[in-house]
């Protein structure tokens, strides 16, 4: 088949950068001075024989971060940064991942390295087998497997401006070999560029043969990770390869498929012998070093290479019989990994060639990608010092592999650590919906982002999905509650007829008739406030009674923001939101609206901008705190005290520019949980049990916490909330944090989480 | 006790004129033409031994309306309205109700007179009992009963501003005492003026004594229906008043307590005992007549007057012994309902008196009420052929009593079948809602209105409370589902994953994005539209390609909607909506957009104002159809088939004015539930199921009914929605009208609901 016309062939061309993409990363658990840890798996982690996302290779130090199939480069690496920071901060603090292929230095016993506890015991009985077969010291180095599928229509379009095929799953299979012998054939090309383990550490050979140290990759060197010689498999068609595997199987050569550990893996169905029906899918390349220099062990143009370099070795055609090709190829990639890092490659015209035809594929296909990779490879080709183990070779040398080793750990660990709050990868997303995100990775949840600006998440697990809104809308209330909840005056009148205290009040959708009832309340403590709204928007409180303009005032503020308003008797006391998740109270909160305390120098507008310093503080729910603003209403709430913005408050007194707590609009939130007895958190989930919600924010006005629950006036509801948010539960100013979304993903899945 | 200076004590004053009121009125089903009717009961009501609104008095032909407590006169006034049109077009429609007291011409055999045929054999017992006791054609006399409570807080101020009494239980029940013996001394007053029994038809006496007719009221006479002589009861004291009743009962002078007919009873519990432990908490009068000039047969008017005559009688003091002052107003009622309509009372006097006191209360007091109703009740004692009985002896003179009924009885039919989808008094509120409240309380639910603006109900039924907004939005689906119906994204990859054919399309938050995106849709037939919407706003339908342009133009028109827009493939077909409903299609609709049909002479703008003019249309969803607007959209459409608002189509030509097929914007819908084979109707069900949707609109486009529907491209699935309107179902333009109100009602009360 003559593949080039077809390829530069403009159908083809909106689909040749589309590509599907996963990654699996082993990395070896250490201490943060890169020691190899003794400890066990994390138990914070959910159970690794069904984990989608994290689980363990070889060793019980071994960890394999497994991402989801994704459609593009940026997102691959926003899970591939996502499933770290959930890794890093799921492990006992005092440990890290080391982030090289080679392991660091291991135990004098072998069987010191231990291998992983899995509940299945055919897991174990393998990795016995592997230890035997292979020595447990050659399991501990640790690679990328890299797994890339060309878009569908893509080969479709191709099949359909060909002839020479009938049948299209053969078409698409052998695409997919003829890649695969070409990567065979070229891979010293990775290995040039991106071979990363120039040299062991202390007892991985342990006397046993080895190559002359420093080299390019001993991990893809024949000293390397490799099956037995005696394991000769054909790509020359599918089925003698399927036959090939399986025959070697059969003779007890491999002890299973997946033992076959060739560079390239062609994939479909669940075993080897589904390919004999279906077509190859995807392949796995399993010959990528863990970069050091990358958080997650590969950079993004490296990927973005990887993909331009399939499409090449689509392109370009073969020079040999399949088994010769790549037999050559093995020979030359020995050749190339056991090179000294800063040697020039016996290679380097035919990288040359290589090159030039990679700009000659570029430019006759019109893809729209930038050639600076090129440029760079050529650099790098001309200077070997800047391949990657060049560069760990000369970094080695000014301290140690191991130094260099347990500083890039140690970076990538601190920075996991900086905002433990955040999930890395998606940090544009609400707060709570990244903290639960966090959880959900964590216990072993597939989660899938229906949509991103809508916090939109659909989480499987035991083969049953569930989806999720904002973290804490979901299919465990009722389409009615959240109504309820939204019309306060249905909210207050079903509470007072199940006999809870609510405040008194009278609705007006009129803003004349709210004017007109001054009379009425003239006398009484009030608040006025829009029939239906989020964050405090609208609100106005007399504590105090309220005078005509006044209460005129507050009545037009609250109309602004719907078109009715209650006005309500006004319970003295304080606030709190009880948040309440099946049948318990989960956390108490204690919300004081934005203030800042003096210290009789710094003028109002400077204590604010010092307070908004602080990084808990953001905008937009992306924070566990938000910054507090200085608009109209903070200017009222000033002047009322007689405050402008550049007075300057006394030592230690606290200056308050809200009126309302909400922390939406910069006020402080103070865990309380402990502080209350269970009569207020029965109240509290009866309250929600009422409104028939599994998930809810009570708002409660308690005068003395102290008071038991039935003393007369001790409570107060003053409404309900249907979307409450979590994560000022989960990180308060003050105070205990409660992880309120795994509660959330406790009462989804009462089974699957612990 | 001084009661006159605590009614005039102004703290009094804000709560004189609140009460809570109810009436129960019976009235016989007759024949269009006022003739007694022999069928049974209407088998569409809701099982009557339960029914709280409509239920049977001693005849199976007598129907039994009553009203839930309300808070205002106007609120009572919509409940009668909406039980009134309940029951009239809950009956036959050869069937309707008789406006008067009196009933029209009685069988010839008194056994011809169907006792009610209800469930509960002890009722039926009862009645036989009441036909041997007091034969069965007085009991066919029908009247209203009209229960009136002050309002409590009322009682409590009062309670308050005197020293006399230390039981506030006490206190209250013999502020009704009082009042129940004033009514009794001065209940010839309302007989007077709304005494409206003045004649009998024919075989009402049957031989038996009779009085001299015309009278002012037979069935407050004593030959009206009460009780036998040996039956007395004191109103002296609680206490005697709850023995004298039990003891009646115990020497069998009472069958039960229920058949204690005074014209005032007092009334707190279950039982009359429990009137020894509670106060009596409100007076039920018994001795309004049917007032055949109104509607529901009585007036508000009357309604007002009685109570402003309930705060009087408070108001004034008893001027006899309590046994004696009640024995009095027998005497003077006697009299007065005795006397011919046309002659001067022998109470003229007194009558005087008792106004002018009514006056001096009201100036007292200074209660807002307007003294119009006390100069009517002057003139009308001045002119006694103004009271109700000589007005209808007078319009009975013209032709006959038995026309008169007739005459009146069916211009409240015609009212009631006129507009048949409303439900009167409560034309308010949306459509789909009253006709929602129309079956519920037809079905015999309990409903209260707990949000009007909000179409927010509260059902009860079988002790079990459920809340419904919109008449579609219920406890049946979960929070979820809602979240992803309105997410067009989410809903349609739910959809695709679960095999479902829905468009192709990609999703835009960026308008620059979305111009920018032009090359990928030029040569496809696309609909942009806003990510989430209701009623086709915003929505741009290219079926043969789009123009840049009209791409740009369209995109900004969508984003005028929302901050985010859907690109989609246009399946080519019709649109049909699928109603949902359990595990059912209840109703499948086509919707044509806005169009008129010429007729050569008249022009567009004409055609509109015509086709407008269909009572049928309105605007907001008040009516089954909208109103075609002539706005900018409209213009616009009209302008791409070259036609102006003044431009005259030809015969039968139809023109569209919208692309879009919303009922909500003009358009027509057709039922289409019977066209569709059970295969498409099985898709909608499982698109409803793999959404988790109970009630559910589903938007499929087929582009060939008969087609089946598993051939290809046989249908694709719009959208869901989660609040789709049902009155467009239930009453739509052509083919029938499918009651998907009843049918919630079924899924939500499955068990109550035949």
């Amino acid at each position: 088949m003559n593949i080039q016309p077809i390829l530069t062939n403009e159908q083809l061309y909106p689909y040749l950068l589309k590509a599907r993409y996963g990654i699996e990363k082993e990395s070896q658990r250490v201490t943060k001075t890169g020691d190899l840890v003794t400890t066990d798996y994390p138990k914070k982690l959910g159970n690794r024989s069904f984990h989608p996302y994290i689980q363990t290779d070889f060793a019980e130090t071994q960890m394999e971060l497994v991402t989801p199939v994704t459609n593009s480069v940026s997102s691959l690496f926003r899970w591939l940064a996502a499933i770290h920071d959930t890794v890093y901060r799921s492990m006992d603090p005092k440990e890290m991942l080391w982030p090289m292929s080679m392991p660091p230095a291991l135990p004098k016993e072998e069987e010191n390295i231990v291998i992983a506890k899995l509940d299945n015991f055919e897991d174990v009985l393998y990795r016995r087998y592997l230890a035997r077969s292979y020595g447990r010291r050659k399991q501990m180095v640790s690679g990328i497997h890299f797994n890339f599928e060309f878009d569908d229509e893509m080969i479709q379009k191709m099949f359909e401006l060909q002839e020479e095929y009938k049948n299209y799953y053969q078409f698409k299979t052998d695409i997919y070999l003829k890649v695969a012998r070409n990567y065979l054939h070229y891979r010293w090309f990775t290995t040039y560029f991106f071979g990363a383990s120039p040299l062991s550490e202390p007892r991985y050979f342990n006397g046993n043969e080895h190559p002359e140290e420093p080299v390019r990759s001993i991990r893809n060197s024949p000293y390397g990770y490799k099956n037995h010689d005696d394991v000769q498999v054909t790509y020359r068609s599918i089925e003698e390869y399927v036959n090939d595997i399986q025959q070697m199987v059969e003779e007890g050569k491999l002890s299973e498929e997946k033992e076959f550990y060739a560079p390239v893996r062609l994939r479909g169905g669940k075993s080897v012998a589904d390919l004999a029906n279906k077509p190859v899918r995807y392949i796995e390349l399993r010959n990528i070093d863990l970069d050091p220099y990358q958080p997650f062990g590969i950079s993004k143009e490296e990927v973005e290479f990887l993909h331009i370099f399939m499409l090449f070795l689509l392109w370009t055609d073969e020079e040999a019989e399949p088994d010769d090709w790549v037999e050559q190829g093995e020979q030359l990639n020995n050749l190339v990994a056991l090179e000294s890092p800063l040697a020039q490659t016996t290679c380097y015209d035919e990288a040359q060639r290589l090159i030039v035809e990679m700009r000659n594929f570029i430019e006759q296909t019109g893809l729209a990608v930038s050639t600076e990779v090129l440029d760079q490879l050529e650099e790098m080709l001309d200077d070997p010092s800047q391949t990657l183990a060049g560069k760990i070779y000369l970094d080695s040398e000014k301290s140690s592999q191991q130094e260099l080793g347990a500083q890039q750990g140690l970076s990538y660990y601190k920075k996991a650590w900086q905002a433990p709050y955040q999930l890395a990868g998606f940090t544009n997303m609400e707060l709570s919906t990244q903290i639960f995100m966090f959880d959900a990775i964590q216990k072993g949840f597939q989660i899938e982002i229906l949509d991103e600006q809508d916090q939109f998440l659909k989480l499987t697990a035991q083969g049953h999905n569930e989806y999720v809104k904002n973290g804490n809308m979901t299919s465990k209330d009722t389409y009615i509650t959240p109504l309820i909840m939204e019309n306060k005056t249905v909210t207050k009148k079903i509470l007072q007829r199940a006999g809870f205290r609510v405040p008194q009040g009278k609705e007006f959708s009129n803003q004349k008739a709210a004017h007109l009832n001054y009379e009425e309340f003239r006398d009484k403590n009030i608040v006025v406030k829009p029939k239906s709204t989020n964050f405090g928007l609208g609100i106005t409180v007399f504590a105090e009674g309220a005078c005509k303009n006044d209460y005129a005032q507050a009545v037009d503020t609250a109309f602004k923001e719907d078109d009715a308003i209650l006005v309500e008797e006004f319970l003295p006391g304080t606030e709190y939101r009880f948040f309440v998740i099946g049948e318990q109270v989960k956390a108490v909160l204690l919300r004081v609206p934005a203030n800042v305390t003096g210290d009789g120098q710094h003028s109002i507008q400077e204590l604010v901008a010092q307070k908004n310093n602080d990084p808990l503080r953001g905008e937009n729910h992306r924070t566990p705190l938000e910054k507090i603003q200085l608009g109209q209403s903070e200017e009222f709430v000033l002047r009322e005290q007689g405050y402008e913005l550049d007075s300057i408050p006394k030592q230690n007194k606290t200056v308050y520019l809200r009126d309302n707590s909400n922390v939406s609009t910069g006020g402080d939130s103070i865990d309380m949980t402990d502080a209350f007895s269970q009569d207020y958190k029965q109240l509290a989930v009866e309250t929600a049990q009422a409104l028939d919600a599994a998930i809810c924010g009570v708002d409660m006005i308690v005068p003395d916490v102290n008071a038991p629950a039935h003393t007369p006036n001790a409570y107060g509801i003053i409404e309900a909330n249907f979307n409450p948010m979590m994560h000022m539960h989960c990180y308060p100013y003050k105070g205990e944090g409660r992880r309120l979304t795994m509660d959330i993903l406790k009462l989804l899945y009462p089974d699957f989480v612990e």
